[in-house]
């Protein structure tokens, strides 16, 4: 591998492990144990998989990778607070599409060049990007990856 | 910049955007906003500020950038539990900890070449580093980066 093609993969390398510690907390989760609360009045841990699951959902455009698997997930899990409408989602297909969205998202990042990940994504304008070239693909995954592990410290309170 | 100098100056922002974000959440609390529990049973936000201070200066030696600024947070924020011991450091000295250690690995951080991000971190034998190469100082830099949304996810619960 050249230089800019080891520091993606280990950007990447980075992303597959939290998603991978997250499989295996979300796996054997009962839906009762998806019931739970992270802390007294917060979110459940039902919520937090379909939100994770959602926003992740939002790389694809975001990233142009792709059409999105669950946009029917951002109103209750993006738009909404928890319990503010009926569980529209059964756990097994909240835990389906979690996996399906990181595994289709994961395929297509393989894929990227280190040239591509410095490209702009479709949140930024070109005039912006052209002041701003550290607004690419790449800021994207690595933000995404915290703001699982953001949530991730939430639900390993749960013991 | 060169394709790999604008890759490792992203994962670089990506570390100053939560630490900047954490600044911003310890530096208004009190003496009494850190003593508070993220959860029922779980850590103070004052042992969580020790911690990812503590966790965060073990970055110096472990990629060879200086010598540690505060190896007296390891016992009581790192190889303890919460509430082993009695308070050892006022909230003042926590908090400057937090912020000169980070300032000191950022300042270290801006210094590195792009091949310097890709050389091996004393915590992994050069025999082991040979086989895998993305056992390199980014791959530690995210998962720091990561470390800290980790706990900030859950000093976020407290409001």
């Amino acid at each position: 591998m050249t230089p800019d093609q080891l520091l993606t993969a280990t950007a990447l390398g980075s992303w597959k492990q939290v998603t991978a510690r997250l499989d295996k907390v979300f796996e054997p989760m009962s839906a009762e144990d998806l019931q739970r609360q992270v802390a007294p009045e917060r979110n459940r841990i039902y919520y937090l998989l379909g939100h994770l699951t959602a926003a992740n959902d939002r790389m694809l455009p975001m990233l142009s990778l792709g059409d999105r698997l669950h946009p029917e997930l951002d109103e209750p899990f993006l738009l909404k607070p928890d319990k503010t409408l009926p569980d529209s989602a059964t756990p097994e297909e909240l835990k389906q599409a979690w996996l399906d969205v990181n595994a289709k998202l994961t395929a297509a990042f393989e894929k990227l060049s280190p040239g591509q990940w410095l490209e702009r994504h479709t949140a930024v304008s070109e005039e912006d990007f052209a002041k701003e070239p550290l607004r690419n693909r790449l800021a994207v995954l690595l933000s995404r990856t915290n703001h699982l592990s953001f949530h991730f410290g939430q639900i390993a309170l749960v013991k």
